[in-house]
């Protein structure tokens, strides 16, 4: 199992007029999870991009919305892959407010996409091997 | 069972550097779908937020991406109500592209909150008696 | 000069918690205004990206808010090129709410660059031709 | 003259297929360069709504984009406050990316609003005395 946590604060311009972070603006805060969890194992995402020839899209989202989010909050950004990534890799988030209470816990599953083939392909190997030592089975 | 359909064009601002219609702005394309479905019914949104005193939260989404969205595009968003609704409203939506190809497909669960006295409440009446000609048993 | 008007609705996830449309989204409102202007005068600017390797960054951005927008408000987005564009085009944005009135004014000038060469361009003869019989002098 | 700078990173979201920072996201980075200028200060925005019932709307925003922002680019938003805020205030911005380059110049200027009497008003008192400090004339 490979976990992160970083922070993200929220900004007027993401609030609705219900004084509640927009509901969408969670996949923003899903994609700074993800991406600051891959830069910490040693891998930008930029990397993969640029250098790998390799994007993700996101094949799948899912959310469920425990309490609001209020302005000028500063959230943090629980991120967990549980099962180590072959085709696809999910990433499941919590956010926790800064009372501590769980606000929000969602999921998103991307696959690999070699943009020059225009294929799916698995994991670069580059990748795997910085998730893998998070997934050895203890003996 | 209600149905909906309308209509929205994938801004350059809504693209993301893949060239896709970034997956976080879908969350805005079924905002648009469930609050034209409901207009279409004779309820605008806005009305039961200043008359009624009513939000709606959303406590669920549910996002498959099954073919990118891109930019120019002039999305068709359906629509559809399934189950009516009593504590919990559930809108399921379906986007199709220009091609006539089903892109993406989701769902959001919303309740409806009272603002005044802070508590989850059953669907207001004025509403209720709007949707329920569509959930009448064929006899 | 070359006029053009068209409409759209502010969004929940467009307001903030003062209740307006937030003040960065007037942008998107600007770019649906040229887009659809341009599009009317028969150059969805697509065309321009995919056909001729034209693309259009922003130079420079100028707003001034007159009055807040609110959600659901159906605003009417004018938008007028008043010079001949060679090198730049400028468009002038007025957005006028459902009462009538001018709540917003602003312009956009962008340049014109070509995307193999990285270099900046005069504007593309096709969009040149479209473009020049609203700037022909009365005699 | 007061002075602050933070940082903010490009998230993908934030692009568009051009592969730039959208020119509508630099209000976002103009808004959290301002909080965080006020915040350092003494005074979040959030305390000037909750505790003194005063909302501070954008009058006017003016941009120039010099060079474009990429997809993961730590950037730097310098903050400055040149003239002593009375009725209205007027931040002046510089964005710099990581090779030290300027990219992008604005301002934002803003009003202060009483919400409960609906009317404009002077920069609050508690806000003024923070504020004043950095304005004394050299003796």
């Amino acid at each position: 199992m490979y976990r992160h946590q970083c922070q993200e604060r929220v900004r007027y311009g993401q609030t609705d007029q219900m004084g509640y972070l927009y509901y969408g603006q969670y996949a923003l805060l899903y994609e700074i999870g993800r991406t600051e969890a891959i830069r910490a194992l040693g891998m930008p995402y930029k990397y993969m991009e640029n250098e790998l020839g390799i994007v993700m899209p996101v094949l799948k989202l899912e959310i469920r919305y425990l309490k609001p989010a209020f302005y000028d909050e500063l959230l943090t950004i629980h991120t967990v892959v549980k099962e180590r990534p072959t085709k696809l890799i999910r990433f499941e988030h919590e956010i926790v407010n800064e009372s501590g209470e769980v606000i929000n816990r969602g999921a998103v599953t991307l696959c690999f996409y070699h943009v020059q083939t225009q294929r799916m392909v698995r994991i670069p190997e580059a990748f795997d091997r910085l998730m893998e030592p998070y997934f050895r089975e203890r003996e």
